[in-house]
């Protein structure tokens, strides 16, 4: 069994598994730069290191993260989700330096990564995928020749790209005559790596993922689908288990998909197949994040299967403890992204000191934060500053809960996304359970709100309003 | 359905009631003596009125209470527990203005609450009862010759008592002698009236109690049983649910017991049927509590039905949403009383400024608080600050957790129980799901920790130090 884990992540992530580490009495090492000192996964964790002053680079240098992990005696790494956790290379290197890698190997990372291999690897699994471009496109040429097979709208992609990023929609050949080039540009910016390729484009469709975990004996199940539709620019806003769009036969269907995805590729530890479904119900690959995901929560939440100790537990090698037809789901979960960003000035990143936070309570409530009264949110990194998941036995009540418990979490010293997520949550078409990945953009009048002034705050304006009229 | 509740507490359990109406779009009212004035019910509520200068009267004044629900515009009143959440009184005066009172009628609640007759309503509906007097004794000298037949020890109870107060162990004539008066007097002096009754004692029993809920159509299920048996002085301090000590049969053999009883005396809302398990895996009725009680919270994270909300439906004149054979459970749920006293001084109360409180979080953790960064506990009221309550699938699961949730919790400027869980959760007799009611006083050893300085005091401490020595 695994004894010391080094993290190589930072903020709420950070945290969570340090608390899984925690509860399997497993000593957790903290890396942080010198942005992070405050950081609370540095308090929180059993050793913690710095590894830099600059407040990026460390987090991305994997020699270096890799040699701490070995100067500390771990023996494992966990790399969370985003920085380093679907390079392949730090794979690579915990591999060659006796620390277990927390993840798939690296030749599946690198395989899902790329997206033609990945597409491919799909079709041999018989599992449906988008029509589109067999492996990259050559040039903009072929580009025009393909999309004109396909018919209009295509989306153009990077073919290492991820995260929403260096994805374009064409809806015409000028269109994609202009992001071609663009596509390029981006993809070597952001990812090294200027390839490309052409998708069908599946209009407003609904993001549906499947959880998965697989051991190293081979065995894979899966840990039913999380909705995702709710997202902004391709960022995943508002993230829910189980889909309430989908029925118990097609839940089952996609479920088994993803195992056979997953099996296909000889995938280990906890992984994600993201499918797009379209407005005929038909579903499509879209790609496979072989990492931790952001909104694991709400998987946890409705199974009640902690996933970060899965993780742990298949690294040591363990089998899984769960077959197929152990894993079953109770109600509905909803998890927020907390975000310091301004929803009223295009969702600008609002960074500072918080001057209060109260996490919010009661039944059916989970906080996965990263921060506490008195911290400062850097402005380097994610905006993400917490993650609110709700639960309850049915749909409208996880709706009423989510309502209830954005209300009661109090954030002050930087705007929230949490005004925002309340107008959402009071939109006929998503209490309905009817949304699609376009809703947020169809909808730009729910950033349209008052905030109201907590009452204190109010309070303490009216007493200076007062003050300064009497002239005190 | 109710509009608008008048909720007649404070603390924590107001919080609660608030969350329940905000998800139910319901107005809440909160209460508050100047005390209280800071208190977190204040701020989380709809409304609230200020109800005296001295810090408890206010809370036990029925008439002004029922007042100021009706002026306010309430249609109903939730009582919460403790204060007069058991006085048939409160639910009279309720019912003569038009509020409706939210727990069972005045008549359940007054026979409930006399030991003497729901001991002959449990016997009459074939529940089992401890041995011991037929009603009330009439002086010594007849508790000295009924002692004799029974066998010591005997227990003697406040026929009117609750919460743990006016009980007494004897475990010889001489005892029994010496108590008497005592328990007369204390009786007086808490609950207004000196009678009281016998029992046989059940030497180092377990405390199972069965959460039911009844509609005003006549149908009563139950939520199946907590497990209290860890209490210091009758004061519970950790509860399970469900018991790890029971088999199936018995869960199920004392949930239809429970219902039996409630169905018995009409019972209408939220109780709890109280029963001691000896040894020798008896069960006996011990009381019935004929409202909402603090553990509660174990009870709706192993069912997931919200059980504030279930009382609000059934004043509305709802029916029961659930069918016996529609609830079921999924793993372990334990609630930690977190209570400002120092357990290392004998559990002196430790009132005062919370420097810094910071919720725990991440999977399975719930947390109901009434506390807040900056906020002063007040020492006129219970010692009991917040409750945490957490869950995992499994036995082992949940005790793990809880380390790491105590652990995870910040409470800075006063003394919690909080380190006194620590010591239990590492007990081997806790950890092996095996303990009793005498566990507590049977290892007094568990308050000799030593308490860890937080990392940042430390530090503060260390730098203060430094600072001193060389003279700064």
């Amino acid at each position: 069994m695994i004894k010391k884990i080094l993290i190589a992540n930072r903020g709420e992530i950070a945290v969570r598994i340090v608390r899984a580490c925690s509860e399997m009495g497993i000593k957790s090492v903290a890396i942080y730069t010198d942005a992070d000192r405050h950081a609370l996964h540095v308090k929180k964790a059993d050793e913690s290191y710095n590894i830099g002053s600059d407040p990026v680079i460390g987090y991305l240098n994997a020699h270096n993260i890799v040699n701490l992990a070995v100067a500390a005696g771990c023996d494992a790494l966990h790399p969370g989700y985003g920085f380093l956790s679907e390079n392949p290379v730090l794979a690579e290197i915990c591999a060659k330096r006796g620390i277990k890698f927390i993840g798939p190997s690296p030749k599946v990372i690198h395989r899902m990564g790329d997206k033609i291999q990945a597409r491919q690897a799909m079709i041999d699994a018989g599992v449906p995928v988008i029509p589109g471009s067999e492996g990259n496109l050559a040039n903009v040429k072929q580009a025009i020749e393909l999309a004109t097979g396909i018919g209009y709208p295509v989306m153009l992609k990077a073919t290492n790209g991820g995260g929403g990023r260096g994805i374009r929609r064409c809806n015409s050949e000028e269109e994609l005559v202009k992001n071609y080039d663009r596509v390029v540009s981006e993809a070597t910016k952001a990812f090294g790596k200027p390839e490309l390729f052409m998708e069908k484009c599946v209009v407003n469709p609904r993001h549906i993922e499947v959880q998965v975990i697989g051991d190293s004996f081979g065995s894979v199940i899966h840990l039913f689908e999380r909705d995702c539709s709710i997202q902004r620019r391709n960022q995943k806003l508002i993230e829910i288990a189980p889909s309430p769009q989908l029925t118990r036969a097609q839940r089952d269907y996609i479920g088994k998909i993803a195992v056979q995805a997953a099996r296909t590729v000889g995938y280990e530890n906890a992984g994600t197949v993201e499918f797009l479904l379209d407005q005929d119900n038909q579903f499509y690959f879209m790609e496979m994040n072989t990492r931790l995901q952001v909104e694991h929560t709400v998987t946890e939440t409705i199974t009640g299967i902690d996933i970060v100790q899965e993780q742990i537990r298949i690294a040591s090698g363990l089998p899984l403890q769960y077959k197929q037809e152990d894993v079953n789901y109770r109600g509905f979960a909803m998890e927020f992204r907390i975000n310091a960003e301004d929803p009223k000035n295009d969702f600008l990143p609002s960074f500072g000191r918080i001057t209060r936070y109260y996490a919010p309570g009661g039944p059916g409530v989970r906080t996965d934060a990263a921060m506490y009264t008195g911290y400062v949110i850097p402005p380097y990194y994610d905006s993400m500053c917490a993650k609110l998941t709700v639960w309850a036995l049915t749909w409208e009540g996880v709706v009423e809960r989510g309502k209830r418990a954005l209300n009661d979490m109090v954030v002050y010293g930087v705007k929230t996304t949490i005004p925002y997520y309340q107008q959402i949550l009071q939109h006929p078409d998503f209490r309905s359970g009817k949304f699609d990945t376009s809703f947020v953009e169809a909808h730009p009048e729910l950033t349209n709100y008052t905030v109201r002034l907590p009452k204190e705050q109010l309070a303490a304006a009216i007493s200076a309003a007062i003050a300064a009229h009497v002239g005190l």
